[in-house]
């Protein structure tokens, strides 16, 4: 593609808003946009995009169709609708960007659809490119894109790509980019859930919530997700910059996907229970950071934001500090992250970028970061072939006995303990001190 | 139907040759036998069955074709297989007993199938008729059986059921059968895991295998899938009564039923990651009291049933005793007791027929028994509204307490301990001693 390709960009969320509009403005690129909600496409359009008013109309504008619709459901009709399918409207061997997140099967099933006879569409490129980092490095065109498909393919649209991205990898073959933000994603559905039981714990004690975030980033119990997060939180403010309804429709593609690899997930599939909670206490179209009220009295929602001032008088029986927190999310974080790990070597995914794209995306945490890339020759991924299992097994433990005195529920923290058990079991971390010698 | 109707009996397994022959011999019925194992359909004719070789064959001899096949997709190979499937044979008016365990949504896919305009048997009668009771229940015909269809379709069958069945309970509508299984294998599935755990502590700490048994039996710890699963860790016997691919399957069709009705199930969750982390172990088609070694260090998988002779000498720092191997259990019981009567409702299944039908199936437990009967008036299920909620969360919290003290693994015990203090976070659980206190 010698000139500028033309780009039509179906679905102008949160996030694809942000993305479109970069394109426009500092790729200076052609965008036709396309959404459901015309109050998303007029402020699109606002924003110097051009309007299409159908899927249809939108493909026949393009040569490169990008899909930021929210899931598999929302792709099929957007690219296959009877009367208004983008795939009608698509000119022959122009490209579709997927940059939905779905399961990675979709994507391989998208391409046998399209070149099936009933179709007959084998013209059409594919690539699957998935994005991670949310609405804020969208629109600032440093997401992390996890690109995949033929060579060629992925070239020709490799421009495009660079615009939105401060970190592009070419993952392999169509497919393994979905495989490579499904990895990430149980690492971005466990750190969400986590960071919302730490600060709730430190709410529930009477600490300053302000100073616990403060202490928090600087320590090893830091994620990418816990500083994105917290915040939401301190401020008391729900409006959805990522809804609930996200991280718990990729938290089922990661136990969907772990499931048909009979892979165990635990941590992730502890995290979709909190977040099924989640649903069922009205959160659904709330930002995520709104799950820290499944951690907080019933009549008390705003307690975190309440609590960013000084620390309340409390009765001394317990003994839950900043570093319980930090304690708290550290160990669930090396469980986590040698969770994916082991996902990530069961769905044929590359380790070695897997830990470098993990590190510097929405899934990071400081423990991932401190961890992982030393364990990245072990044959396989368990908590027993972790060297520095023992000290993270023995402050969680300490965390979780702490919330167990006053009775507060840590299900993330419980779950992964229960991993440095099983590890423990299989003989090989060296026994350390017990609580009554600490 | 006024002479005794002949019957197809498709599936030969562990539990369906039982039945077959048991119809045979018990109850006089001239029975048609198809397995896709020569030796099983032999065996089935040295018991007086007559051979089927294929589907086609079995239903036309057949008046009620009676499927226990493992799965929905042995199902559908069965009925719709293009050369020689069942439904091709069956008479006109003739009728389908689906004992499989499957999705509940199959039952109507199923119906709608044989509806359909390419296959044309809207005059097939189908009847939805899961069991529940394992082998031996099976080839003495005291099953449970949850039969749900049109009235006259189950009226048709009854004979046939009753034959099988010590408890035959009429559900409802077409479906309404599955619902209750799937309610039913919840606590199927968290019972088994958590008889393994159980078992696991007491071997690990050096306590009389057999002792722990027996007195488990008679406390409040008891289930019938601890009673049943038991015996085969205590003679180290693992060739598949019940194999663990069938409680996999099961415990799936339950966390997939729930994540449709976004309904939170913890336990079954935290369950179908053990029996995943069984097949990674290479157990899948080993009985599943085989669960058991996950809990037993690596080179001591027989050590439930050396510890039957007498309690092995050990350090006395830990204070595990059978007592908390009963508190453990019976903590479970209740947290999954509940978690299956809010899934029961929301699948709308009655929960006044579940709770009677779960007293008596392999769900029960003694804790189930005492004390969901006396919530059926609650107008929604959780542990905040059970009155003995907060003696069961002490006995819980202490038993989980000592199983950190020694590091023992105990997925189950944490996971429902979580669940207690979720209850007491919504404030209506009464406060009681801390640890220390005990």
């Amino acid at each position: 593609m010698l000139s500028k390709p033309t780009i039509g960009f179906a679905g102008l969320g949160a996030m694809g808003s942000g993305m479109a509009i970069h394109l426009v403005k500092a790729g200076g690129f052609t965008v036709y946009g396309y959404d459901v909600s015309a109050a998303q496409l007029k402020a699109f359009v606002d924003s110097g995009g051009h309007a299409a008013e159908t899927p249809c109309e939108l493909a026949s504008h393009a040569d490169v169709l990008i899909s930021m619709v929210a899931d598999a459901a929302q792709n099929t009709s957007l690219l296959f609708d009877d009367d208004n399918g983008a795939v009608k409207g698509l000119g022959s061997g122009k490209t579709i960007v997927l940059c939905s997140t779905t399961a990675p099967e979709f994507v391989s099933e998208l391409r046998a659809r399209l070149d099936a006879p009933s179709v007959g569409r084998s013209d059409i490129r594919l690539v699957d490119a998935p994005v991670s980092g949310g609405a804020l490095r969208a629109a600032e065109g440093t997401l992390s894109i996890f690109a995949a498909g033929a060579d060629d393919d992925v070239k020709g649209v490799r421009a495009v790509l660079d615009c939105m991205a401060e970190c592009l990898y070419c993952m392999g073959a169509l497919g393994d980019g979905m495989r490579a933000k499904t990895v990430h994603q149980l690492l971005a559905a466990t750190n969400i859930i986590s960071a919302a039981e730490g600060m709730g714990l430190a709410a529930n004690v009477g600490l300053n919530t302000q100073a616990v975030y403060e202490h928090v980033c600087e320590s090893d119990g830091a994620s990418f997700m816990f500083e994105n997060r917290v915040p939401h939180m301190l401020q008391g403010e729900w409006q959805a910059r990522s809804a609930l309804a996200i991280i718990l429709k990729d938290t089922g593609i990661v136990t969907g996907a772990a499931r048909l690899l009979h892979q165990p997930t635990p941590l992730a599939s502890a995290a979709e229970q909190s977040y099924l909670r989640g649903v069922r206490a009205g959160l659904l179209r709330d930002d995520d950071a709104r799950l820290v009220q499944l951690y907080l009295p019933p009549t008390q929602g705003d307690l975190v934001a309440r609590m960013t001032q000084a620390d309340r008088m409390m009765a001394s029986s317990h003994q839950v500090s900043k570093a319980t927190v930090v304690d708290l999310l550290a160990g669930i974080h090396l469980a986590a992250a040698v969770e994916a790990m082991a996902f990530c070597q069961a769905l044929g995914v590359d380790r070695a970028i897997m830990c470098e794209i993990i590190t510097k995306a929405a899934g990071g945490s400081r423990v991932f970061g401190e961890v992982i890339p030393g364990m990245l020759k072990a044959d396989q991924w368990s908590l027993a072939d972790c060297p520095q299992a023992a000290e993270y097994r023995d402050r969680l433990a300490d965390a979780v006995d702490r919330c167990r005195d006053i009775r507060y529920p840590c299900h993330m923290a419980a779950t992964a303990l229960q991993q440095f058990h099983l590890a423990d079991l299989a003989g090989k971390v060296v026994a350390n001190t017990s609580r009554s010698e600490r």
